[in-house]
């Protein structure tokens, strides 16, 4: 004989959690409950293997099912006391669907079934509330006439609109029990005006009927649909869960509450929730009626915590919260029901918690001996780290949104809104709080978003100027808020209907990249302990270096203090900016009188060599990368009429020269256009400057920290071995003349940038020329996907949402396309120079799953914007782990 | 015994042309004509062998080398009735290197080696010109003297140009015998005071010093270097081939000259050539005697054919012309000297000759049964159909260079200079001439691209807009002319210091780049017989099929014409230019007015489905590739005040309020931006009108012609299999409503460009989505190697002449990198689909070198613009018969 129904609950437990294929995922979840001694509702589960026979049979049941399901029942009854369609004591049941996946189309929960004219009675009597009694048959009717028989949800709707306006109420509790009963009468006579049956009294009827709709709705439509786009074959099933109801609302011996196993918010080792007596469980979420706390210790004067009202429960719910955490080793979020004094566990999982409370929970877990070290580690989402590196909203502070852009560096900030980098300075130096608000930012503001709380913009994507700069300094940034307009010339922001000025407040959540009207109070970080402990570990279980994308000396320190381990990338041009340097710039690129343009160089060189000594002696040793110019002349152009003039005024020409020459270095494409080392070949003399300015901060460095230099010298943008040969022949050329001029030794490395397809594609013989690889991978993305980072807001955000793209790839690293690249340029490079050093410093290098992508490619360490560091110090120990537990499975 | 000289010519050959490793090439060459009975001036080579021991043996000669060496110059002595050293009939020699491989950096030639105080009064008597034999002594001496010797080579000019200035004459030829002699006193004054040696007086000594310094050089810095970098092992070693002086100046039974198996610039099959009696071979360069012919069939009145003046020898020459064709098995060029009436041949080798002139002379022996058909197609280089196929210069005609730009578009034309595409077509509209100047095009410039002779920019490289769309119709263009400035408001175009007006005439050569001032004559095209015979030889030899890229009906008619099969890209954004059609276009991007946007695509859809059904009616069955939308829509914006008032008025729409929504839509990138497939997502009416559009046509243009109709509808820019999967489901609902329509069957294939990255990298699941594959090499170009075509004359230039990139990568495709993925996405794509049509439809699809990378991938067609289908079918043939070969080797 089959056995096609499997109890659970009670004394009689059949199942268990790893027959998920045979009991679906509800019923195997009820079983792993019931046999871990949790005193879960009696019920049984029919199996996915009857929802085969049924359709192999022509929609026709197994022959021995109906007396299998009846003995279940019957065990039901015993385990809970009552009788299924008894009058006085009635049990009711809930009916729910469950495939070895969850899936949307099938029918989900009827509940209550077994009600009837007669039981609810009985139900009226044992709750001593006939309101809820009806309210629940009333309920019952309306789940089941739709689900089950077909009648419009909306029919049984109208009814009771119907019903209320001649009542004259505004809310379904007004309406009495009696009212009620005439409601369910008027239900009744819809199922028969609408299906032309009688809606079913008797509880077995109305059982047979629920499973039958189950099993009816694995073929829907909906469901079929669901299957074929998911891959999910139609013989597996479903299967079908029948459980005894029970009820916290008979008296005062019942009550009803949720519970964690630890502070869900601070992670503290408590037993933490709330009850409330004779109650639903509704009524708990609902804040009608106050809940009351669990424990003694935990309740304030004058409420009555659930240790102190009903004891004899409450001792049963601590030791359950033990028997718990042991079990799923984590901590767990319990719903549960008190029906006459009897604890009943409706449903426990891992429980949702704060990253603060992640943290301790981990830590605390792996010091009691219930996790090891290596799982605490796991425990942690990297990402969660973001909210305890910054300030975060006030969660209990009142706000109002008022657009909503990308989350493009994490924290939150108020402020007064300004619209230029001068502004912004200005105010900071009355140290007034303000927010720089722009279309998109370009270099230029670079020093404003610096002394800016936070920065917001309308246009641009995750890997836009801005958003990487606010994230390379640790400022709140939102970007690409299209909902907003901005008007430079009158001075105002528009959104969501409102108009704001100059001096308005705003308020940034980066971490969600929510903009909130005026100012919403916010909590610093506070960094524990169990942070530096859960470091430590990581650090431990790692593989994958941890370096910044740093260029100034503050920068580096504060990548050191958060653990990197080196600068993966110090972008050069960042460099340029400051006000006493633009100006040599300027007058470098505009200038065609060989003299000029060697004073420029001379005097940029004192600047980049002092640049270089500050983060050599920073740094102390650690490797730095620095890259060469990277970005297309024009960047540094003057813009204005007056920056032009100034321009022309130093280098003594004719200002509509310059004017010509600007708008002749002016670009189509200037992502694919004259930058990187085609710079660096053109006009060599710039990157000459920058080589000797490095090697002489080397050697200087080297003298005051007291230990040798070994600078890291990256070419950026190289496409063929010819391009590194030849920059890499010149920068060498330069290395030999300072060591000679200077008389001592200098070893060096110089190597380069696969952030082209092309350089990915040949990577074996672009190795022949570097000591090392960086994948710049934002730059790859780029041209991989034919995705311009400053213009992909228009579509990218539509293709996220569509599922076109599983994520904004400038956030993390494409896997199947980009990553390929990044896969085939380690595996060639490494066949030319095996071991070679490699590894990556786009925007990727700071994100969980990307880190796990390197990991498992094999690069030697990544590089992302100092406040990632954390993260990915984390994501790289879990991605390690993982990997490891991989390799042993 | 080893055998380390061979001798050739006279009545002793012992080498073969096979013997290239031993005897070098220049050694290996005499002997093969010497082996084939051409009387070369007898000689020997000393082996490669001698020079790798020599420098096992610490510099020294095996020990019976004198020997041989001795023995063979008397060879050269008996052959040539003269003697080494021979007072009265001094037999000179010439010694040169010869390695494998022809190797710069090495000792190159001396000549006239033997010459000493007495032996030049030998040559005096014998040529009966003293001046000659001091001259040439003088000659030997400098030559000798730097090269074997040592002595700097600008001290002995600057003795000769002290001389002139005493003699106060200007040319070396003033200078007298006696004059000479004085010099040939100085010269060898100079020797002995620069290296404290006598310059030596006896030819054998000369002739040991000679040797020894071709086998120096071997090892000489520059050789060293050269092959290093060419990875040619130093153990190869050089040979020298140490040959007998001929003098074509020693009587009237002497003569020197040049001649052509057949006439190299018309093909014709006559003796073709010049010759002088009692000269050198320099004189009949020189141009001071005017050269006579060889045939009396092409003497003219009072010239002296060769074959009267010096019958024997003529008839000799007569037989080593068929002896030589019959060889080497092309025409030949031919260096002889008569001697004495005897005849010598001092070299031969495959004649360079002009397009005609190759088509001619490959079919013309082919039939003559000289070489074979597939011979014949591999004679002839395909992109010398281009000099057939279009106007050129005439060779004749006087000209001035005004600058040099890229050869965009070939052939030559002249015109009056204009600067928009307005007046190019009110001129001709008045059938005047014009060339469009303008630093860049745009879709905008179309039509007045099309009116125009020629298209000159001054920014923008090989696949520029203005070069694509130029050869697409087959208009003259020289693109990206860096060294011209225009200024549209003074109306002037300033280059090599010259100001021409609006209205002044140049020229330009499409085929050189090249710009001329003022009205050069050009030559009209003629295509013979012999072009259709090869174009039909070539059809039967090829593999690949060839499309043509074509939007309207007179491009499909030049293509068909040229014989393209298919049209494997139309581009259907060209259609949304013309005057009547624009507005609408503007309408539907502009507006956000639904209704006002249905309005204009409706109305773009008549024009589109005329379009295609023009198209489909002209390729009649042959099949027809539709890409659908590809630029991003700012390209079709309204740029002017008075246009964007226009769009306001059409659309009842605020000024200000379209003006916003123009500048939202500009991009950073536009070439990475929110284009192709991201449109047709985005806003997905487009597509749909378009693929209406094409199916309507497709079932009324079958209608027409009376043979089924199956469109090829074409997704641009896919990056993921995703989006590929919407727009294809899009388009497919569409058609099935259109045939539901229209009441018939419609077959269609829907297809994809592969012009991104990623597409390659995952054509395995993209294949899953599409009929067929396009390679768009274009945009492939740009994203691998980061390079924008509009940007990237401001240093691909520099790259290409550094050799950086050995060809413009947008010209010929990069095999390594972009050839790369297409590689990838064929075998990707047949993974998935076997069999699956591919093609290439970028600009690479007219270039024979990737024509040939095309073929050996296994692609099924390329596609190029019509005036380059001849050139594809013949480099199609070329590269099958090549593969064909190499599988047979």
């Amino acid at each position: 004989m089959v056995q096609w129904v499997y109890c659970f609950g009670g004394t009689r437990n059949e199942g268990r959690a790893e027959m998920r294929n045979l009991l679906g995922g509800k019923g195997a979840n009820l079983a792993e409950m019931a046999s871990i001694g949790l005193p879960v509702p009696a019920g049984f589960t029919i199996t996915t293997e009857v929802c085969t026979a049924y359709y192999k049979n022509a929609c026709a049941y197994p022959d021995d099912l109906k007396a299998q399901v009846e003995n279940a029942l019957r065990h039901i009854e015993q385990a809970i006391g009552m009788g299924f369609g008894d009058k006085k004591n009635p049990l009711l049941v809930s009916v729910r669907s469950g495939a070895r996946v969850s899936m949307p189309g099938m029918m989900d929960t009827v509940l209550n079934l077994g009600l009837n004219d007669e039981t609810v009675e009985g139900l009226a009597n044992s709750s001593g509330d006939p309101r809820f009694a009806w309210d629940s048959y009333r309920r019952f009717i309306q789940m089941y006439g739709s689900v089950v028989m077909g009648v419009p949800h909306h029919r049984f709707e109208d009814i009771l609109e119907e019903a209320k306006h001649a009542l004259r109420v505004q809310d379904d509790t007004e309406i009495t029990a009696e009212q009620l009963r005439v409601l369910v009468k008027d239900y009744r006579a819809l199922v028969l005006g609408e299906t032309g049956k009688e809606f079913p009294t008797d509880p077995h009827v109305q059982l047979w009927g629920a499973i039958g709709a189950v099993f009816g709705s694995w073929m829907n439509p909906r469901a079929s649909t669901y299957r074929k786009l998911h891959d999910i074959p139609a013989e597996w099933g479903t299967a079908v869960s029948v459980q005894a109801m029970v009820f916290g609302n008979m008296g005062d011996d019942c009550a009803t509450g949720v519970c964690f196993t630890r502070d869900p918010s601070t992670g503290e080792n408590v037993f933490y929730g709330e009850y409330l007596v004779n109650a639903q469980g509704e009524d708990v979420v609902a804040g009608i009626r106050t809940p009351q706390p669990m424990a003694i210790a935990r309740a304030e004067d004058g409420q009555k915590p659930m240790e102190t009202v009903l004891p004899e429960a409450y001792a049963e719910l601590s030791r359950i919260r033990s028997l718990l955490e042991g079990h799923y080793r984590d901590m767990q979020d319990i719903e549960f029901t008190v029906q006459k004094n009897v604890l009943y566990i409706l449903q426990t999982r891992s429980g949702k918690r704060t990253a603060a409370a992640a943290l301790k929970v981990a830590i605390d877990m792996a010091h009691e001996g219930l996790i090891t070290q290596e799982e605490a580690i796991l425990r942690v989402p990297p990402s969660s780290l973001n909210q305890l590196l910054h300030p975060a909203l006030d969660p209990k502070a009142e706000r109002t949104q008022l657009a909503r852009g990308l989350p493009a560096s994490p924290g939150a900030a108020a402020g007064a809104i300004v619209f230029t980098a001068e502004d912004v300075e200005t105010h900071a130096a009355r140290d007034e709080d303000v927010i720089l608000v722009r279309i998109e930012t370009s270099p230029e503001d670079v020093h404003g978003m610096h002394a800016a709380k936070g920065v917001l913009t309308t246009r641009g994507g995750m890997t836009s100027h801005a958003a990487v700069v606010a994230r390379g300094m640790g400022r709140v940034c939102v970007a690409g808020a299209g909902g907003i307009q901005v008007d430079y010339k009158a001075k105002t922001v528009t959104a969501g209907g409102h108009v704001l000025k100059e001096g308005d407040w705003i308020t940034l959540d980066g971490g969600t990249g929510s903009v909130y009207l005026g100012r919403v109070a916010t909590i610093p970080p506070v960094l524990s302990g169990d942070f530096a402990t859960l470091m430590g570990w990581a650090d431990d279980a790692r593989r994958l270096r941890v370096r910044a994308n740093a260029e100034t000396i503050a920068d580096a320190e504060t990548a050191l203090s958060f653990g990197a381990e080196g600068i993966g990338l110090a972008r050069t041009e960042h460099m340029f900016f400051a006000p006493e340097r633009i100006g040599h710039v300027r007058q470098m690129i505009m200038t065609e009188n060989p003299a000029l343009r060697a004073r420029a160089i001379e005097a940029l060189q004192q600047f980049q060599r002092d640049d270089f000594i500050g983060l050599f002696r920073t740094m102390a040793g650690l490797p730095v990368t620095i890259r060469l110019l990277d970005p297309p002349l024009h960047e540094f152009l003057p813009h204005g009429e007056n920056e032009l003039a100034d321009v022309a005024a130093a280098l003594g020409e004719n200002i509509e020269v310059l004017r010509a020459r600007r708008d002749a270095l002016s670009e189509s494409n200037p992502m694919l256009g004259h930058r990187g080392c085609r710079l660096g070949i053109t006009a060599p003399e710039i990157y000459a400057m920058q080589v000797r300015a490095i090697a002489q901060a080397a050697i200087r460095a080297a003298e005051i920290v007291g230990k040798p230099i070994v600078p890291e010298i990256m070419i950026p943008l190289v496409a063929t071995e010819e391009e590194l040969k030849r920059t890499r022949a010149a920068a060498e050329e330069t290395i030999k003349a300072v060591i000679a001029e200077e008389g001592v030794e200098l070893k060096y490395d110089i190597g380069t940038m696969i952030e082209l397809p092309r350089a990915a594609l040949t990577a074996e013989h672009i190795a022949h020329e570097a000591d090392f690889f960086s994948f710049g991978t934002n730059d790859l993305t780029q041209t991989t996907l034919g995705l311009s980072r400053d213009d992909a807001a228009s579509f990218l955000p539509l293709y996220v949402e569509k599922g076109i793209l599983p994520r904004d790839p400038f956030v993390s690293i494409d896997q199947e396309g980009v990553g390929a690249l990044v896969r085939m340029g380690v595996t060639k490079g490494r066949t030319t120079r095996p071991g070679m050093k490699m590894g990556i410093c786009g925007e990727h290098g700071g994100d969980p799953d990307s880190i796990a992508f390197f990991e498992s490619i094999g690069l030697d360490y990544v590089s992302c914007s100092p406040f990632r560091v954390p993260v990915a110090r984390l994501a790289a120990a879990q991605a390690a782990l993982q990997k490891r537990e991989k390799t042993i499975a």
